[in-house]
């Protein structure tokens, strides 16, 4: 490879970033700027036909394997495990343009400055693109990319089925990219995810760059409260088993008990649903859904103890039944690699980006990955922090921003350094 | 009349007003104990031709009004107005078989009970049914009532609606139930009304029998709550503007403040609905419904206000709108007339029924009837305090006690006592 400090200079093409983002975004075009590429629908296929015909045009070795996981190979100097970047290219119902494919296309955009500029790096590059990252139509979210690192196996994921009843392996053997490679794959030698940040810390603060420290741990929980149906008017408040009423309690609770812990700590209710919900009958049964998150585990734990505790001492107090309990998704927290982290703040630094720490709140395929190999991800700012939306946006100085840090985090990465060796 | 005091032996027939509750109970049967004869419906109108046939065989002079309203008249010694009982045959769509259908067959039952014993009572007895008490269909509730105490035209009650846009005019014309008498119609002398309690009150306190005071006061609100739609795990708490977070506030509010107001006040949030309602996302948008109740306006006012107040302050405090307050129903207190309470109490007492004061927090007919005349109501025990369900159940025992003493109670309003004048 050429001199790292004189790839320094190299730079990415925004406008043709750019471009393939908007030849992406047309695929599943929902009319309002907004995109529709649920996992392995016809859409989505047509969109991996598109990038993966864009792979081969930049010379790379696409593979697919069993659960259509795709990755492009651009050789390095010496063969042996790859920095592999990427993200997903599924959207959610309502999708943005930027979401995942902002990742997969920066992927691209990297691979061809660096053929652009006839450079070699010692590793291997990766470009990668993961099946179901979203979870939209099929559970679990992260679904390829958890499977590429052996967390699921293939028979699981493909026994996955929507809401129809159809199957993950029969919509990917429907479109043609149940692929021969296996499933788990090679770990990588470093894998960085450029993504946007999808909140709105980063616009509000000022930062163009955010070197993400991990990914914070989920908590989802339903809760089913059954009480007693009775009319709103005749029923003394003494003798009401109101379950419209614990719902809000447990709602109140989770800000409050948030609020307590402080911190990075979050906690949303972001489903309630009362029956009959009719103006003057006392609800008799009621569902919520807490989503609670943390960057530390025993906090996190902590929270959920307390609030199994509120639940408990409020079925008591109202005399209404609170079950389920379902477990909708548990994340432990992850922690990106300091090598990483570094490597993204140092980069922006050098380019003059205002740049923060900070942890993701979402889920990623990064954290996945972090599971067998040095991780990191870098974000842009996601404007007022809307995601999943058709107004999704991000400023493209803030996109080639973040497509220049991701080049040299890479380059960095790839480099083997003979003074001080791999 | 006979002498009053040799009447107080008289008793209705028991298993013939269950026969009769039982047949009218067929018509819009649900199949699970239920009744369906939503106001103005074919099934509706088989209800009344049943009901208006048995005033006939009874002798009574029928007349119908010009909203449906039907009124059958037993003659007195003396002309002059009727000491009046009776309820409606209209149910919701998932209604029982007693509420009103019990108030207005017990008229009967007295008829019958009058008649066999070939008692001619010094003022006349008349037996009324009221059109779309329950509002189920079309608003207002207590439609027929309000309109034969004046409270609305028969023009405005003619142009409400139902949800397809067919007319009460329409259907009345429909249903052959558009009557030659005018309506407003005749102040009656008295009126009382037996009814199920739909409460809980008298089965759990052991009582057999309500003297009802009044009806509660209700204020109902429609809220409305804009906030930002975002990301539940990306999101910092300081930067939210939950609208799901503010619905369950008030709900958590309203008790509070219920609670501590204390006495009759009775407050519930029945309607609680979220947008989007998913677990990772924080709601942008909330519906809540307050229903405040109580027996005095002032302390009813001051309710309202404590709540805008919140409502106001919360809005500030979490950057959420909160608008509309649209006031879908406002009803300020109704007293009932201490004679008619008192004679209630007074033949409760004779019967050996355990007997307690208490208001309705539902709204009746009476209260309509209150604006013109002397009235009140009998309530008898609701199992389980359950009405406006399949599962709606009272005691035949009970049945018969609230009976006998309406019997009495309109003998008593219907003599006139020459020893100290009417």
């Amino acid at each position: 490879m050429s001199d790292r400090e004189a790839l320094a200079a190299l730079r990415i093409d925004g406008d043709r970033l750019l471009g393939r983002l908007t030849e992406l975004a047309r695929i599943g075009d929902t009319g309002d700027g907004g995109t529709n590429r649920l996992a392995l629908t016809d859409a989505d296929r047509a969109g991996r036909d598109l990038v993966v015909s864009w792979m081969r045009e930049l010379g790379l070795d696409v593979r697919i394997d069993a659960i259509g996981n795709v990755v492009g190979t651009r050789a390095g100097r010496i063969d042996g495990p790859a920095v592999m970047t990427g993200s997903h290219i599924d959207t959610v119902r309502t999708g943005g343009r930027y979401d995942g494919n902002l990742g997969v296309l920066t992927g691209l955009e990297v691979v061809e400055t660096l053929a652009t500029a006839g450079i070699v790096t010692d590793r291997p590059i990766e470009v990668a693109f993961f099946t179901n990252e979203e979870g939209s139509r099929f559970a679990p979210d992260m679904m390829g990319s958890l499977t590429y690192v052996g967390g699921l196996t293939v028979e699981e994921a493909r026994d996955a089925s929507d809401a129809d009843g159809t199957s993950v392996g029969a919509e990917l053997d429907r479109i043609g990219y149940a692929g021969p490679h296996p499933c788990p794959g090679p770990a990588p030698h470093a894998f960085v995810e450029l993504h946007i940040e999808q909140g709105p810390v980063l616009e509000a603060e000022g930062f163009t760059i955010g070197a993400v420290t991990g990914v914070q741990g989920i908590s989802w929980q339903e809760l089913t409260i059954t009480g007693q149906s009775n009319h709103a008017g005749t029923t003394p408040m003494s003798m009401r088993h109101d379950a419209g009423y614990a719902a809000a309690a447990i709602a109140t609770f989770v800000r409050e008990m948030v609020t307590d812990i402080g911190g990075h700590q979050v906690g949303t209710v972001g489903v309630t649903t009362l029956y009959p919900n009719l103006v003057n009958v006392i609800a008799a049964s009621a569902t919520v859904t807490v989503d609670i998150r943390n960057t530390d585990e025993a906090i996190l734990q902590d929270a959920e103890r307390r609030l199994a505790e509120f639940i408990a001492a409020l079925a008591e107090r109202e005399g209404v039944t609170i079950t389920g309990h379902r477990r909708l998704a548990r994340f432990e927290p992850v922690a990106f690699d300091e090598t990483v982290i570094s490597a993204v703040e140092r980069w922006a630094g050098r380019f003059d980006l205002p740049t923060r720490r900070l942890p993701a709140g979402a889920g990623h395929d990064a954290q996945m990955l972090a599971r067998v190999c040095p991780a990191g991800m870098v974000f842009v700012p996601s404007h007022r922090g809307i995601s999943h939306n058709p107004a999704e946006h991000t400023d493209p100085a803030d996109l080639t921003a973040g497509a220049n840090v991701l080049l040299q985090v890479l380059l960095d990465l790839a480099t083997i350094d003979d003074r001080v060796g791999a």
